[in-house]
C-alpha cells in the first residue's frame, strides 16, 4: 500500500517534473538514465534536489577550464562532483567545511601524494610520526584501503581517463583545483539529511582498531537509544532539537545546533576540546598543534607512574605536542601537486603550518570548544551532570599520558637506541615498533576515545587493559632482546 | 504526517496535564525545565509515567534523611532516583532485582570500594581470582571504564557536592542507602518497555572481549530475526507473547514470562544453570558457588586431554569452583562502606558469603532453572528441539574445563612456581599473566557464552580457536623462560 | 492500531484457513501446536506459505523409506525438512543451490565425517591445506561452532532418535540422502523473502575473524545506506528493483536479477571471479580449482617483493592453486557416509573432484562471473565506475599472492624445514603454525575481502596492516628460534 502510493507520487513528480525540465532541454539526461542507470535516477526522484528543481546538469556541468570535463551527448560535463559545485547553492557548508580537519583528509593520508607522484607507497610513506608504515602497504593496496576515506589526487590522463578513480574520500583532490567530498556523507543521488544524520554515516570511516569511534558510540547509552528506538525520531526536519530525537547521533553533538542551543556548523572540529588521536594527548589550541611546546601531566599522576615503573622524578612531568605538517611533507614529496592546490588564489592560500587549511571556529580556545558541545549537551542535561561526565573523562588523559610515555621511555627508546631489533625486521620494522604503534595509535586512542564518548568496555578493556598488556609485551622485549645480545656475543665469540 | 500528528497528541496532553498540575504546585518543575532541559521534559510527555500522573517530584522527592538531597526553588530534591524511590509503585520489580546477581554488580567491581576510600586502585585492586589487575587501572581511568556499567559508590561531600557522580551503572551505591539503577535500562525519562526490551539495552554493558553476549546473540539466529524483521514486533504490549515478537530479544529468555509460559521476573539470576563467568565452570548451585567443593569432568573428556597433554591420569578429573566473596573484600578494604549498606535493617541484611545478596529464584536447583529456560524455548520450539540444543551446549563445558585447567597445570602454574616471570614484570603482572587472564576471562568465555547463544563463529573463531592458540603461546613461554633462565646462569658464571 | 488491525486479519485468515483445512483433515497440526508451540503457528501465519495453502504436512510429510520418519498422531512425519521437501514448489531454487558451492559446505567442514563416525576430531581434522586443526576441537566443540553453519551429518539411531540434531547448517546432510538445508537462510515458519534479503542473514554464519563478509558491508557505503535507510525500502517486492532499494545488500548483488539487469539465481558462486578463501588466491576457473596448475603473480610486483624481502628473483612468480577435495577425504574418513549420498542416482552422482558438486553457472569462465555481477553495478553506477572500482580491488591480488608467498618461504617454510618449533608444540602445532594460519586464513582473507567490498578500514587495519604485523612477527620467530637451538647446543654440551 505504502509502495503504491508513493509509486503514485513518484508518477506524478515525474509528470510535472519532466514538464519544467522540457523548457531547458537537461530532461535529455534523465531520459537516457532512466534506462542506463535507473537506480541513479530513482534516488534523485526521492530527493530534495528533484524536488528544488536540482537536474543532473546543474551539478554535473564542467568549468570550461575543469581538466575533468568531457563532451557528453553534447553537454560538457563531468563525473567529478566538487565542493566548487556545492558551494553556488551551500557556500556556508563549504566554508565552514574548508575550515575544518576534514578538507586536510588526504593531505593527511600523505600516501596519495605518494601514489600520483608514481612512488612506491613501501619505499616513501611517512605517516605520523613514528616512519611505522614503511610495511606492505602498496599503492594497490592504499587504494582500496587508506584513499577510501582520505580520498585519492585525482589526475586526468591525456586521453581523458581518470586516474585514481572512483574515489569519494572526503578529503578528495580534485582537477578543479578543490579539495573534498561532499558525497562522502551526503550520499549521492538522494543527498538525504536523515542518512547523513545517522551514526553508520559517519561510521564509514570512524571505525576500526585504529578509531572506533562508531563502535564506541553503539555501546554508549546514546547509541542504544539511537538503535532501539531511531525508528520514531523525527530525522529529517531541518533544524531537529531535543523533541526530535530521544538521543543524539555524532552530528547531533558535533555539527548541530539542537533546537538553537548553538549554531550548527560543518566544521567538525570546532567542538572538539582535545587532540586524542596523535601519540599523546593535548588541548586542540595553536600553540600545541604548531608543536614545540610541551604539555605538562599532572604532578600527582606523573609522579605515580615514576614510582610504579621506577624511572627518575620528571620522567613522566610532560609530553611532546604537534603532529607532521602534512604541507611540508607533500610539497617536499610532491611539490607539483602541491603547487596545484597551494598559493595564492588557490583552495590553500598558504601551507606552511599543520594549521593553515583550519579556520573559524576550529581555532577558538579548547575552553570555548568545549563550551559549544555543552550547550548540546545541556538540552538533555543539566549542567552539572555534562560537566562531570566530562570531567571523568579529562581525567583520563594524563593517565594515558603518562602509562604510554613511561612505555616509551621505559622500554621501547632503550631498544631503539641499543638497536636490539635490527635483526628482526620486516620490510623495515620489527614487532616493536608495531607493538608501540598499536600503543598509542589503536589500543591508546581506543582508551581516549571510549572515555569520551561513554563507551565503558571499549574504554576499559579494549583501551586501558590493552595499553598495559602491550606494556607487558615491551617489558619482555627488552629483557629478551638483551639476553638474546649478549647471549650471541658470548657463544659466538667462543 | 506521523509527526504533526504527534506533535498535536503533545499539545493536548499538556493543556489536560497542566491542569493536573496545577492543584499539586508541581508543574514548576516542568514549566521551568521545558525550557532548562527541553530533551527531558519531551523525553517525559512520551512516556507512560506522563499518562499515569507521574511527575517529576514524584520520584525526585528526597527523603529527609538521604544526604543527597538539597533545597532546590522549594523543593527537597535529589538527582538520584533509587530502587527506594522505584518501588513505591514497583515493589515486585525492585524485590526481583535486589535478589539477583546485578544487584551485586558495583560489589563485584570492588574497585568502587578503593576509588572511594581513596586508595589507588592500582595499588590495591584484586579482582578475580587471579590478583591480576594490578596494571593501569587508575581511579581515573576505573570510573570511566569498569565503574559506569557495575556503578559507584556515590558519595555527599560537605558542600552537598556529589563524589562520583553522574553514574547509572546498575549496581550503583545510593546515598541513601540503597544499591541499584534501574535507569540502567529503563533509561531515562520516556522508561520505554519497548526499548529496555530490546537487545542494544543490555548489549551496553554485556559486550566486548570479556562478554561479547551483544556480539554473539547478532550472529544467532535469534539475533539475525530481531534485526531484519523486528519492525513489525509488538515490542510494547506488556504481557509479550509468541504471537507478538517472532525471535526472543535478552529479556524474552532471561526475564519474560512470555504469554504465559513462566513467570516474568527481574532476577535475571533465575533462569542461569551454568557459572560461565568464573575461571572454571560449574552449575549454579549454592554448593558450589560457596566454593571448597570440587565439580567434576567427565571421566572420558579428563582421560583425553591427559592423554593429549602428556599429563599425569588424574589431573583433569575436576575444576575448583566458588568465586571471590565480595563482601569479605568490602568489609576488609572499606569497612566504612560496608556498614553502610550491610547489617541488620540495611540493603543486604547480611554479608558473610558471596550468596548473601542472592535470593527467590535465582537459589533454585540449576536444573530446575534449566526448566525455567526451557518454559521459554518451548513457545516456538518442541522440546526435544530446546534440549538437544541446549545438551550441545553442555557439552562444552567440560571440554573448556579439560582445556583451561591443561593448561594452568602443565604451563602456567610451573612458570609462576619457578618464578621464571619475575623479570618482565609490567606494573606487577607479566605477559604470562595477561595470557592466562585471557585465556579463561575472554577467550574461554566466549567459547562457552557463543555455545549457549548458538554464536557458532564466535564460540569457535573466537573462543576455542583462540584459547588452543593461547596454549601454543604458553607452551612457547615454559620452554623460553626456561631456556633464558639456563642461559643466564651458565654465561654470567663465566 | 496496527497491531489490532493484524490481529483481524490473522483473526479472519484462521476463520478461512480451517474451513480449508477441515476438508483435507490436516487441521490436527495447527489445532493441537496453537497450544504446543504457538509461535512456530503464529510465524506460519504471517508466511506466504499460510496464504498459499501449505500446511505443516505439505512439509513435514516423511517418504515412506526416509529413516528419519516417524508415526506422530496418525501422520507419517519428519522433523527434517530438506531440499527434496522444497523442491517439489520450487524445483529451480533447488536445482541452483545444488550446483553451488554452498551445497558441500558440510563436505568443506569435513569433522562432519569424523564426529558422525565416532572418531575424535582432534585426532583426525584435516582442515584446509595446512593440517593445523588439531587444537582443542572436540566434538562437543565442532558441533556448536564449525557444524551450526556448515552442518551435520544427521543419523537415525535404532529408537529413532536423532543423533546431530537439531542443526539447520546450509550444507547438512540428510537421512533422506539429500544434503542442505533451506531454512538456515529462509528461517523458518514464516520463511519471509525480505528477511532472507537482508544482510544480517548472510552475516550469520559470514562473519568473524575468518570471513568477515558482515562487518565489511556494515562498513561499506551500501552497507551505510542499508542500515540508515532500509526503512523506507521495498523488500518484499519478489522481483526486486534499482527503484526499490537504494544500495544493494548481499543477495541482490550474489544472487538477485535486480530489475532485469540478469537473472536471478541461487547459485552463490554464480558471480565470483575470484578464490578469495584460499591460502593464496586465483580465478575461479575449473583449471586452478583442480589444482596443480600455477596463478602467475604480476613480474612487476612480484619482482618488488623479492626485492623488499631479499629473496631470489623468481620466488614470487607465481601461487599454488586447488584446494582438498573434500569428497577423497570423505570417501577415505567416513566410506560409509561417502556412499550413501555420492554414486549413481544420489545425491552426488560422482565424487571424483572438488568440482563434482559445482554446475550450471559456476562453471561459467572468471570473466563472465564478473560480467554477470557488472550487470547488477550498472543499474546504479555507469560501467566505467563499477570497472573502476573492481580493478581496483583485483589490484590487490597480486599484492596479497607475493606477500603472502614471502613470509611462508622466507620464514615460515624455514622453521618448519629446520624443524625448529619442535618442543613448543601445543596439542600438535605451535604458535608459529597458528600464526601462519592467521596471515592466509584471518587477516589475508580480510585484506582481499574487504578491497572488493569497500570495506576500507577493515582492509586495511586488520588486513593488510596484520599481514604486515604478523610479517613482522614472523621474522622475530626464525631468528628466535635459530639462535635457541645455537644456545641449547653449545650451552648442553659444556
Amino acid at each position: 500500500m505504502k509502495k503504491v502510493l508513493f509509486l503514485s507520487i513518484l508518477v506524478l513528480v515525474f509528470a510535472f517534473s519532466t514538464g519544467a525540465w522540457a523548457g531547458t532541454g537537461k530532461d535529455k539526461c534523465i531520459s537516457c538514465h532512466q534506462s542506463v542507470t535507473p537506480g541513479v535516477v530513482a534516488q534523485w526522484h526521492n530527493s530534495a534536489h528533484s524536488g528544488a528543481g536540482v537536474l543532473c546538469f546543474s551539478c554535473h556541468e564542467a568549468d570550461r577550464d575543469d581538466p575533468s570535463g568531457r563532451n557528453h551527448n553534447g553537454f560538457l560535463i563531468t563525473p567529478i562532483v566538487t565542493p566548487k559545485h556545492c558551494q553556488g547553492c551551500h557556500p556556508q557548508q563549504v566554508k565552514e567545511f574548508r575550515e575544518s580537519m576534514h578538507d586536510e583528509a588526504a593531505l593527511f593520508s600523505l600516501s596519495s601524494f605518494e601514489v600520483v607522484s608514481g612512488k612506491e607507497v613501501e619505499d616513501n610513506v611517512t605517516l605520523g610520526q613514528t616512519k611505522n608504515y614503511k610495511a606492505q602497504f602498496s599503492r594497490e593496496s592504499a587504494e582500496a584501503g587508506c584513499l577510501d576515506c582520505h580520498g585519492t589526487v585525482i589526475e586526468v590522463a591525456k586521453d581523458g581517463t581518470l586516474v585514481n578513480w572512483p574515489n569519494v574520500g572526503i578529503g578528495r583532490m580534485n582537477p578543479d583545483g578543490s579539495v573534498g567530498s561532499c558525497s562522502a556523507c551526503h550520499t549521492r543521488h538522494s543527498f538525504s539529511i536523515a542518512q547523513a544524520r545517522k551514526p553508520e554515516t559517519c561510521g564509514q570511516c570512524h571505525l576500526g582498531p585504529d578509531h572506533p569511534q562508531r563502535e564506541i558510540y553503539e555501546e554508549s547509552k546514546h547509541g542504544n537509544l539511537v538503535s532501539a528506538n531511531g525508528d520514531s525520531f523525527n530525522w529529517d526536519d531541518k533544524n531537529w532539537g531535543p523533541e526530535d530525537i530521544e538521543a543524539p547521533t555524532c552530528a547531533t553533538c558535533h555539527m548541530s545546533g539542537f533546537g538553537g542551543a548553538t549554531k550548527t556548523t560543518h566544521n567538525v572540529s570546532a567542538r572538539l576540546k582535545w587532540e586524542l588521536e596523535p601519540m599523546f594527548s593535548w588541548p586542540a589550541d595553536a600553540k600545541y598543534e604548531r608543536g614545540g611546546e610541551k604539555y605538562p601531566i599532572a604532578a600527582e599522576i606523573g609522579a605515580r607512574y615514576e614510582k610504579i615503573h621506577n624511572l627518575p622524578a620528571g620522567s613522566l612531568d610532560s609530553v611532546g605536542t604537534g603532529g607532521p605538517n602534512p604541507f611540508a611533507i607533500a610539497k617536499d614529496s610532491a611539490p607539483e601537486i602541491y603547487d596545484r592546490y597551494v598559493g595564492p588564489g588557490k583552495w590553500w592560500s598558504k601551507g606552511d603550518t599543520r594549521l593553515d587549511s583550519f579556520g573559524g571556529d576550529a581555532l577558538r580556545s579548547p575552553d570555548e570548544k568545549r563550551e559549544d558541545m555543552i550547550a548540546v549537551c545541556t538540552q538533555c542535561h543539566v549542567r552539572s551532570w555534562a560537566e562531570g561526565d566530562l570531567n571523568k573523562a579529562d581525567a583520563t588523559i594524563d593517565t594515558y599520558n603518562a602509562v604510554a610515555l613511561a612505555i616509551k621511555k621505559k622500554y621501547y627508546d632503550p631498544i631503539k637506541a641499543e638497536k636490539l631489533d635490527a635483526d628482526i625486521k620486516f620490510n623495515g620494522q620489527s614487532r616493536v615498533d608495531t607493538l608501540w604503534h598499536e600503543v598509542w595509535h589503536h589500543e591508546g586512542r581506543i582508551w581516549r576515545m571510549g572515555a569520551f564518548m561513554q563507551g565503558q568496555d571499549w574504554q576499559h578493556w579494549q583501551g586501558a587493559y590493552e595499553v598495559a598488556d602491550d606494556g607487558a609485551e615491551m617489558a619482555d622485549w627488552l629483557v629478551n632482546l638483551r639476553l638474546r645480545k649478549m647471549t650471541r656475543e658470548k657463544l659466538e665469540k667462543e
